[in-house]
């Protein structure tokens, strides 16, 4: 199957991925690694998957610290397809820049923007949804993948579904967005079957998300197609630009306003947020999950989680559901119940004065 | 007070402490560490401990492996004080062979011996109870010190002790020597009170010790005199020694033939035999007790041991009585509960190929 013509990728490379610590880092962030065993970083897994659909127009979007290390990874990409913010600025500018910038080369283009650290298995799944997507954003509509919910996680936005969009095979008008609900709110939304997360995956004409950017953040619409006109102004203008989701920004007053439609994505999907849902992610072996060097590990009784990055012998005895994460310079031990309090090492080691490890 | 004359210790240093991997190896055992952060290591501190009693009367005997760390960590000893076994051949040879020596130079010399890898934090105590048990072995008895019970271990044998010894403050006649007992036996013999642990610590004139090894095994006691006599033909007779422990060879016979007295120990003792007894020798902050560099450990809702000997950040998030053993070449995680089970690490990597890590 050909590529879609006019269909350019946004992938946003940002994120500290704190509670992936010690394998995540500042100066090494969840992206830049391979954590599924693969071979392929989870920005490499991302243009991987987006290539049958874009070929090369990908545009990437990342910390300038991080702009070299991600070229370096991406040798198939132009260098000026990799544009280095000059600070963090939110999910808006960053990827309000990149749609900016391919209006500028492709005044029709379609936008779809694909986080650089999540992970699909079912790349054929996701070549469907986006394509049907691409075509429901032609015709002027915000388009959103929602994730069919696998349990009712309090991690994630959710997206209510409405009627269906007519002359597609599976989109639905959204009706709205709703933040991060607690446990209870979580399992009715997914009872229901009207809900799905919102995984970020948005698909719309580059000029359609500027124009409705426009509507309720002229300034932040003005600076970035300003900048994408003359990437001279970059450092002028950055620093202005208004600091906001773009959930926030455009998703949910354009659902408000009946412009955002849902194409369901009957596919896995794992933001790899800790590392409970990086163990979730990898086969075990007799209820071990090791990420690294399996010969590099001694288990006696024990189930859980083992990275071995550090190139040292890491043995485990009579632990079940532990996670074990050793790097050359630091190992953390925690269970799969606890992953999510490892960015707490990492609020300790900076009030420490040890923000060099983190 | 004066060190107590023609009194010698025999320190026999050996044992693999394979329940303390990866701190205590093949090539560094658990005697030529410093596992209780005093600044000295287990051997330097039994022989500091011994100083007050014996001057520079030490022999010390040990694997050849091990006879230069050991002349390195104790300087301030002869280098003909330290006698290296050519082959392991189990503790009457070792304490044996120290005892002969012994008798070449000091005919009427009384020898204790002392294993160079127990922790005894009380020294005066453990003084008291030597002087006492040397004054007893120069009239001829085989002593040995018996450490009051603080909980009915399973793992060290008992001393059964009688009537008391006339003419000494605290002495008392050996019944006889039991083997390690199960958890039930071991709670009856606490609970009498006529038990103590038998932890290998004897004083007898080194004559008498030779010569009741003599009654039983005398090729065994005419070797190690050999020796003593000639230390040319140790290569020699070495490997024809009967390899057989202290207790079995001299002590357990001895006490049946109502040769042996017990002088009570009333003071701490342990043998340090796995994390689980490090742990509890240290003192704790907060639930998580640090050997190494407390600077090195981030805890979050953490408790147990954190050996932190590999340079490295050591990060525990919620898990409690955790022991994390980290060394340049190795981690280890496990349990205060399951301590024990350590050993099988050692044996599953043997079994793998990889000794060098053992």
């Amino acid at each position: 199957m050909p590529d879609v013509e006019g269909f350019w990728a946004v992938v946003p490379a940002g994120g500290a991925g704190t509670r992936l610590w010690p394998l995540s880092r500042a100066g090494h962030p969840k992206f830049l690694l391979d954590l599924t065993g693969s071979g392929r970083t989870l920005l490499q897994a991302t243009v991987d998957r987006l290539g049958p659909l874009t070929g090369d127009r990908v545009v990437v979007v990342t910390g300038a610290a991080h702009a070299d290390a991600v070229r370096g990874q991406l040798p198939g990409l132009a260098a000026d397809r990799v544009l280095a913010e000059p600070s963090p600025r939110d999910s808006m500018a960053a990827i309000g820049l990149g749609a900016a910038v391919v209006e500028r080369t492709d005044p029709d283009a379609v936008v779809g923007s694909f986080a650089a650290d999540h992970v699909i298995p079912d790349a054929a799944a996701f070549h469907a949804a986006v394509r049907e997507a691409v075509d429901v954003a032609r015709d002027g509509h915000l388009v959103t993948l929602g994730v069919e919910p696998t349990h009712p996680a309090t991690g994630f936005g959710y997206i209510r579904a409405g009627e269906r969009l007519a002359g597609f095979p599976t989109a639905l008008h959204a009706v709205e967005f709703v933040e991060k609900p607690d446990a209870e709110r979580a399992a009715a939304y997914v009872a229901s079957g009207e809900y799905r997360w919102n995984a970020g995956m948005f698909v719309v004409r580059a000029a359609t998300l500027l124009d409705l950017l426009g509507r309720w953040h002229p300034d932040l619409a003005a600076g970035l197609r300003e900048v994408a006109a003359d990437p001279s102004r970059l450092d002028d203008v950055w620093p202005h630009l208004t600091k906001i989701a773009i959930d926030h920004a455009v998703a949910e007053p354009a659902a408000a306003a009946g412009h955002v439609v849902v194409v369901p994505a009957p596919f896995g999907w794992d933001d790899v947020g800790d590392f409970a849902s990086l163990a979730a992610l990898l086969p075990d072996t007799d209820g071990l999950t090791v990420l690294g060097s399996d010969d590099d590990v001694t288990a006696v009784d024990a189930s859980g989680l083992v990275v071995a990055s550090g190139g040292r012998r890491v043995a485990v005895v009579g632990l079940d559901d532990v996670v074990v994460v050793d790097t050359p310079d630091a190992v953390l031990v925690t269970t799969r119940a606890r992953a999510q309090d490892v960015k707490r090492v990492v609020d300790a080691l900076k009030e420490t004065g040890r923000s060099d490890l983190t």
